[in-house]
């Protein structure tokens, strides 16, 4: 009944509730994969009644899709070491740390293997790329600024340049990535900037020298 | 009964019921996806008896795996113009063009959806992208042999970053992927080799200008 004061309301309980399930989905993607994960199970190690995550998320795959966002939009830190090489290489060596760690691995392997025919998915791969792309693209933009990068680059072409190789191997080749993997990357990608490679609107000029 | 003499053998009949066989699977793959794909099925459609093709290939996962091993090995011609450009260009365009083609969708759609959890498809897409670097390395022996690169490269690394943004954007973000990628993945490619930055062994060497 509306009594002129809003009800109280314990602040942050949905949003502790939110991390509590999202950490419990990951948990339960590590231990036992996507094809074993069960709501039930999700619930009970979040310490939550299972109605209460039905009441946020649908099913299994909403609770996927969702922890994967939660958990890839904050695992890259975004560097600003005053060098564009070094900021870089942090970069690098963060997304192929992220993609390394188990969670990661996790991850990897609901996203094209155990998920994979969910159409729900190619979103969130598209859509956690994009949210990296966009949280990465100040470290450009300050190398700009100093004068260590030339002006007319595409960022995003920049920021994939610099993932391409990596996820290359960890999703066709099968070969060990690790910092030489992400130094590696760097070294390509600085050298395509430089070479002006990586500029907006190249795209229908010739190859040429 | 051994009389002495071999029985007299069809010669290529081998050949031609794998080809046929080879065939109607892409074709079943193309028209309805992995996932309805069956055994019967594609005999049907190679005009073959179940039988013949079970004497083969004990099942639908032997049959998709040699079908993609024996497409993939086949479908990038492998250019000698005379020129490092216009050559990565040509098998830029022909990893593109094959990768987009209506039986390179069904294949990559089977490799990382319908059938992703099969444990011989992380060694079937090692195996064809392996295949691929072996076929394409002459390009870069004959562009070092001809001055055009410097003979200090890793031809393995180099193919790897001419094909790396064309699978990002396939499997990961999503965007279309044409002759525009492809140019664009060239420019990439040359500026690093031209930069020093795909050198065999820098592995353990500092980013560094």
């Amino acid at each position: 009944m509306w009594s002129g004061q809003p009800p109280a309301r314990p602040v942050g309980r949905g949003a502790k509730v939110r991390a509590a399930v999202h950490a419990a989905t990951l948990a339960e993607l590590v231990d036992k994969g996507y094809a074993s994960m069960t709501v039930e199970n999700v619930a009970q190690r979040a310490g939550v009644h299972k109605t209460t995550v039905y009441r946020r998320w649908k099913d299994r795959e909403s609770l996927l899709t969702d922890a994967l966002a939660e958990h890839m939009a904050t695992d890259i830190p975004v560097p600003d070491t005053g060098s564009i090489e070094t900021d870089l290489r942090a970069l690098a060596r963060s997304i192929v740390q992220a993609l390394t760690s188990p969670a990661g691995q996790a991850i990897l392997a609901a996203m094209f293997t155990g998920a994979a025919h969910l159409p729900q998915i190619a979103a969130a791969r598209r859509q956690v790329f994009d949210d990296r792309l966009a949280r990465a693209e100040p470290v450009l933009r300050r190398a700009i600024e100093r004068g260590q990068l030339p002006a007319d680059i595409d960022p995003a072409e920049v920021l994939k340049t610099l993932a391409a190789p990596i996820y290359l191997r960890l999703l066709i080749t099968a070969e060990p990535v690790d910092e030489t993997t992400a130094d590696q990357a760097v070294r390509v990608t600085l050298a395509a900037v430089r070479a002006g490679a990586l500029r907006p609107g190249r795209h229908d000029e010739p190859v040429g020298e």
